[in-house]
């Protein structure tokens, strides 16, 4: 009988948003042998339209490691379809929301078991094992927990900022209502339990990374976990590669530099992975820090830069170990 | 200022179920003045699948009455696209009722407008004037009322004997699950109290006719009615031209004859439409008879049935004004 020690079948948590999230997963799936990866993902972008529950960041890690995504959205499915918006809109339906044909069976099916009273955990298992992804893939909680964008237009529901107004108006702040009724899944606290490093992936630390961390309890496993925690800057060279990051960044009064990200999650990071564009700051880096190119265009460089970071962890893991 | 006298704008009133009465519809849709045609249709055969409330009869009346049916398939939409259906089937979900892609859009935006609080008789209208139908087409009644299938192999809902079994289990009895609890609807009863002529469709009598009249108080108002009340046989050569109407009647141990229609139904008729093909039969049809070619295959021959039966409606009204 083969035994399967800790040395042969490391155990990863990687956190995740949307698209730059699920490329590093991508990766990391790759890097990895199979059922080693567990992705914890922001459910705060969920919302409910044309009556279905849409996981937008869930959907994004399921098709990018189900190679199903597509590359040039970011979002969605690859050879995707447009009949049933088209017919939607001349039935007078709301189409700021782009939801594909292909995409659209995905929402039909979670939508009707989550009304038969499957939890989202239970979704999210058995699409994940449809797609054949050897990946777990947990929401960050089974309770609804919707990102609630305070503007200088006034409040909107994050898709409704995210995509309707194309994250134009200015933001004030952010809150995750329901956060304080939502509780650790019991698969949530077994993989952080028995995590041997934990990667926050290049995702918006405010609106893909805050919401997780605002499930009680979630923060305080993460900041005690004896793994190692390294970060992935979604900022290089000023700029978020996708996404509003570092227009928030501005907008909430910060600098868009990958040591605001730093501050911003310092307390529960270990070490910190920044783009050589920006390597004249990893001295400033209060945390271990790891140069190296972090943008992925392809599976070959997600597969790279997963293994840095996991060669990265290794690192932090024996540097972590007190000697004899 | 123009005033219309009922007799530029006749008052009709068709009773439909699918296909057959679909195409009647149609016929005296393209046969009267806009606003003329009221078509109350069957909801026995509704259902809900992947979680979205499904109206077969109304939708296919609304999509030849739009002039969008597909007359291939005799249901459904022209031009039809399937990706949904086929992403449905890889996450496991049911492929026996087929839903298109253009088809599915009606769904949702009648579960979302369901789900809402307005009524099926307010969604059909919104969907009617979204779809440019200048004919009135209401459900039987707001209540769900489910035709539940007695067979030698169980009970069946509807859709599972008709599509997923083929109706193949044989016929024992009928029964129209929460009839008792249906109300005539404001909209059905003005309809009937101000009609000029009530038609019966070439509908299936058992399952398409039989539910509209189990609505409570529905049937005594046809019976009451001064309208003349015509069928047409929706039984030609002995055999149904579409659908199981011929089985259905050999497996509840009649003859598969328009007499069988007027025996079902002749309580509330007046006037009976049969084939040419079944002319040796007129003279047994205890009710005033026409015969005619009651084929429809396109819309000319749609139109020149409906102008037979509105002419014959006519002779009936003038055969029942009782001289001075």
């Amino acid at each position: 009988m083969a035994i399967t020690t800790k040395a042969t079948k490391p155990k990863i948590v990687a956190l995740a948003g949307g698209v730059g999230g699920a490329k590093l997963a991508a990766g990391l799936q790759a890097a990895l042998p199979p059922g080693s990866l567990t992705v914890i993902v922001n459910t705060g972008d969920d919302f409910e339209h044309w009556g279905l529950n849409i996981c937008p960041d869930l959907d994004t890690v399921l098709y990018n490691l189900a190679d199903m995504h597509n590359p040039e959205m970011g979002w969605g499915r690859r050879d995707e379809r447009w009949t049933v918006l088209d017919e939607v809109e001349r039935f007078g339906g709301e189409n700021w929301f782009r939801i594909g044909d292909r995409d659209l069976a995905l929402h039909l099916r979670r939508t009707e078991w989550l009304r038969m009273g499957l939890s989202l955990t239970e979704v999210i298992d058995r699409l994940r094992r449809m797609l054949g992804i050897p990946s777990t893939i947990l929401p960050m909680c089974n309770e609804p927990v919707r990102t609630l964008v305070h503007t200088e237009e006034g409040d909107l529901p994050f898709q409704h900022y995210f995509v309707r107004r194309r994250c134009e108006p200015a933001l004030i702040d952010l809150s995750f209502v329901g956060a304080d009724s939502a509780t650790l899944s019991p698969e949530v606290r077994k993989a952080l339990q028995s995590a041997d490093l934990i990667v926050f992936c290049p995702s918006n630390p405010y609106v893909s990374i805050d919401p997780i961390l605002s499930v009680p309890g979630l923060r305080g496993m993460v900041r005690q976990s004896s793994a190692p925690r390294i970060a992935v800057s979604p900022i290089v060279g000023g700029q978020a590669l996708k996404g509003p990051a570092a227009k928030m960044m501005r907008e909430l009064g910060e600098v868009s530099s990958p040591l605001t990200v730093v501050d911003h999650l310092g307390d529960v990071l270990d070490g910190f992975v920044l783009d050589r564009a920006d390597a004249v700051l990893a001295d400033a880096v209060i945390l271990h820090a790891l140069v190296t190119g972090t943008v992925m265009t392809d599976l070959p460089s997600k597969e790279r830069l997963a293994q840095e970071v996991l060669a990265f962890g290794a690192t932090l893991r024996q540097s972590s170990i007190p000697a004899d």
